[in-house]
C-alpha cells in the first residue's frame, strides 16, 4: 500500500456553469472533495455575477483556480465544434483570462491553471494549431499557468514547446481505448458505472502509470489530475466516494501547480 | 498668450468600436491627435480580435490607455438605461476591466484610466449607487487607475470617496447650460458647430476654467480632459483642428494619468 | 355557490424558460393544471431548441399557447429595465412573435394571446408609450391576440384602444394594495403563503370581482386570468391545490381567447 | 442574339447586415439593379431594427424578398463553421423564417425564397444531413419557398427530395473548377476582375448553360440566378454594369420564385 509521501493525485471539477438565472451542478458540494477548480470565464457558461460568486465559493474551499476558456457559443455550451482561426482562438482565450483574473485577483486569489472546455478541449487535444493557439494565450498572459490536458495530446505538447508547465487528466469513471484515448460517448460500454471499478481504475493510472482499456489490453497512461464531472446529480457523492478510496489507500492530494506540474 | 508649461490639456477619443466584420469611427486618423483612448471592452462594441488590434494601434501612437466600459447592450451601443443593480455593475466593469487589461498587459502596455460609455456614464454621473458601483470596481482592480466623468458628477465624488484619482471632462462642441451641465441633445442649439467657436470655448476652459452657457452666462467650468468624438466622418479634421488651434495658443497636451490626475 | 355556467377562470403559466443546457421551471407538472401557457421567445429565456420542445409539450397538453415576449436581456432575464424607444420596442416584440409562431404554425397550433415578461411587463403597465408600441405589434401581427396585462393598466388601454381583445390579470398569492395594485414584492407581506388564504382570494376575485386589500380594504377588481409561477418548486402542487380547490368551489377554466375575452 | 423572351436571369443580393449601430453595404444602391434580396434575419447580421427597416427597403424597390438565415455566430458573421445536430439546424432555421416573416407580412409583402449564409451555405452544400435539416425547416415553414443553393449541391437535392422549388446560383466574378465549383478563395486566380471578363462568363451561363472552367474546360452549368456581392465599395458599379451589360444583350430579369423555380 502506498504511502501519502509515495503517491498523490489532483482532483479537478468544472464550477461557475450557470448563467443569469440559471444554475447547473452542485458546486459547493462538490467543492469538499477535489483540489481544483476549473471556474467558466463567461463564453460557454458564466457571466460577472456567477463568475464573483464562484471565485468566492472555491477561494471559501481552498481550492487551485483555473480558468475553464471555452468557444463563444453559450446555447451550445461550448460543445459544439467552431472553426475559430488561430489568432481569433489566441485573442478569445487571452480575453476570457483575464476577465477571470480580475475576480480571482481582487478576491485575493491567483490562477493557478488552464484547462480548455468542451468542444475546444477536443480540438485543441487534436490540432496542434489550435493547441499552439491556446499556448501562446497562455503564455502571454502568465507563464506561470499549468495547462491541463489530456496526456499525449497537441495541446500538451504544445504546452511544453511554449515553455509552460502542464498536467496530463485522466479520468476514474470512462472507459479507455488501448491506444489510451476515451472510449467514445456513444460506445454502450464508454462509462464506468460500478464505484469499485473505477476507484480500481483510478487507483491503477495513479500507482502503476496503467489503464486496463476495454479489449483487456495494459495500458501506460500517464495522469496528474482526475476530472469529476461536476454536472450530474451523482457528483458529490462520486466526488467523494472516490476521495475517500483513494485515500483509505494512502494517496494523498494536491494540485497541479508549483511543483507538482510537469516541466517541459 | 500662456505659455506650454503653463497650461496643458487631455485630448481623449472612444475607439476600438467595432465588433465582428463592422467597423466604426476612423481610429487610425484619430489617434495622430489625441492624449487619451478610451478603449471598448466587448460589450457595447469590441470583441476580442478588436479589442487585441484596437490596443496595438494605440500603443503605436503613444497615447495614454484606457478602458471604456459599458452596460451590457450590444445592439443598443451601450446608449440605453439599464436598471443594473450596483453589485451586477460593479462585477460587469471588473469584468471588463480584465478582459481588456489582459490585452494591454500582453501588448506591453498598462492601463491608464477608465471613462464609462453611453448610457452609464450618464447613469453614473447622476446617481450615487452606480458611482459607487463604479469607483468600487476600478478601485479594487487597480487603485492607479484614473477616473473620467462630467465635473461636478457623482461619478467623481465616488471617485474621491474611493481614493481614486479622477479628472474632469469638457467639451469644446457642446454647449453648455448655466448650471454647468450639458445643452441635451435634443436642443437645437446643442452642438456648437462653427470651429473658431469651438476653439475659442475650449481655450476659455483650459485657461480661465470658465464655459459661457447658452444664456450668457458666464460659469465657472474646470476641466482636464476634452472629448472628441470619434465616429462622424469630420472627427479626424476635428481633432487636428482642435489640436493644431490649441497648440498655436501655446497650450500643451498630455495624459491626465500620473501627476495630472487630480487626487481626492 | 356558482355553477359551473357561472363563473370561469385562465390559470396561464409562464413555460419554455431554458436556455442551452439550462431548464427553469417543471413545466410539464405545471401544465396539468392550467389553461394557458406563456412561451418564451429567445429574448430573456428560450432558443430555438427549447421554444420547438416547448411548443410540443403545451399543444400536447391542450392548453392555449401564447407569447412571453420580453426586453434582450437573457442576463437578467429580461427582469431589469431598459430604455428602448417605442419603434425599437415594437420591432422586438413583432420579432419575437414571429419566431415563436414559426413554431406553433408548424406543430399544428395557433398562437391565442401575448403576456409581456418582467421588465417589460411592469414598463408596458405603466408608460402608454410602450404600451402602444407593444399593442401595435401585436395588432399587426395578428389582431386575433389577446394581450394579458394588469387591470386597468396602460398595457390593457392601448390594447383596447388598437381593437384588440385582452384580458385582466390577477394573482391568488400576492398580496393588493387599496389601490388595486400588487404590494411590491420588497414588502413582508407582499405574497400569501398560506394556500387557503390564497384559494379564498382567488374566489373572491372571480365570483365577486374583489380583492381585500393589505389594509382590509374592499376593492373591486376584475380579473379574467390567474397567473400560475412556474419558476418554484412548489409551482405544480400550488397550481393543482388552486384548480381543485376553485373546481370544488363549481369554477370552471377556460383560456381567455375567443369568447371569453374583453373587447374594446 | 437572344431576345428577352428566351432568356432571362435573376440577379440577387445579400442585404440588411448591419447590426446595431454598425452597418455593411450600399443596399439601397444596389437594390436598384438586381431582382432578389436576401435579408438577414437576426443571426449573423441584422436585428429586429435593421430587419424592420430593410424589409421596407426591399419592397420599395419591388425586388422578390427572401430570408438569408445563418448560424449563430454574429461575432463570426456566421462564416466560420459549427457542428449544430439537424435537429439544431432545423430550429434554428425556422426560428429566422419566422422572425422574418413577421416583417414581411406585416409590411404588406411575401417571403420568396431563402438562400442559407456563409458558412452554412458551405455546409449545406456538402452535408447531406445539415441540407436536409434547412429543406425540412423550409417546406414545413411555407411549402412555397424556393430554396437557393449551388448547382448540385446537397441542398437543392434535399430541396428537391423535400418537394421544394430551387434555383441554381452561379457567379459571374468567380473563377471555377472543372468539377463545376468556384475556386477557393484562397486561389490567386479565384476572382475575375475584369468587367468585361465577368460580363462573359455571366452570358455564357444564361445563353449556353456554361462556363469556361479555370483549367480551360468548357463545363456545363445550369444557373437560374446570378450573386451580387453586396459588401464591397464597387457592388453597386459591378450589378449596374452586369445588369446594363447583360440587358444589352436582350437578357431578360426576372426573380426565381414562381414559374421560374424548378421543381423536382
Amino acid at each position: 500500500m502506498p504511502t501519502d509521501t509515495d503517491y498523490c493525485i489532483d482532483l479537478n471539477v468544472d464550477i461557475g456553469e450557470g448563467f443569469g438565472p440559471w444554475r447547473l451542478g452542485q458546486d459547493a458540494a462538490v467543492l469538499e472533495w477535489v483540489t481544483s477548480a476549473n471556474i467558466a470565464c463567461g463564453c460557454h457558461a458564466g457571466d460577472p455575477d456567477v463568475m464573483a460568486e464562484t471565485v468566492q465559493l472555491a477561494l471559501a474551499h481552498g481550492v487551485a483556480l483555473g480558468a475553464h476558456p471555452s468557444l463563444p457559443d453559450r446555447q451550445g455550451f461550448g460543445r459544439r465544434t467552431m472553426g475559430l482561426a488561430p489568432k481569433e482562438l489566441e485573442h478569445l482565450v487571452l480575453y476570457q483570462l483575464g476577465a477571470l483574473e480580475a475576480f480571482v485577483r481582487t478576491a485575493g486569489g491567483h490562477l493557478a491553471h488552464v484547462k480548455p472546455h468542451g468542444a475546444l478541449y477536443h480540438q485543441a487535444a487534436a490540432d496542434p494549431e489550435q493547441a499552439q493557439a491556446i499556448a501562446t494565450a497562455v503564455r502571454a498572459f502568465d507563464p506561470s499557468l499549468i495547462l491541463i490536458g489530456p496526456p499525449g495530446s497537441a495541446l500538451l505538447h504544445a504546452a511544453a514547446a511554449a515553455g509552460l508547465g502542464y498536467a496530463c487528466e485522466g479520468f476514474a469513471d470512462r472507459r479507455y481505448e488501448p491506444d489510451g484515448t476515451l472510449t467514445p460517448r456513444r460506445h454502450p460500454q464508454s462509462l464506468i458505472q460500478d464505484p469499485a471499478e473505477a476507484l480500481s481504475q483510478a487507483l491503477r493510472l495513479i500507482v502503476h502509470g496503467e489503464v486496463i482499456a476495454r479489449d483487456g489490453t495494459l495500458v501506460k497512461l500517464h495522469v496528474d489530475t482526475l476530472c469529476i464531472h461536476g454536472d450530474s446529480p451523482q457528483a458529490p457523492a462520486y466526488a467523494r466516494a472516490l476521495r475517500q478510496g483513494l485515500g483509505a489507500q494512502g494517496i494523498g492530494f494536491r494540485p497541479v501547480a508549483g511543483p507538482r506540474a510537469r516541466r517541459p
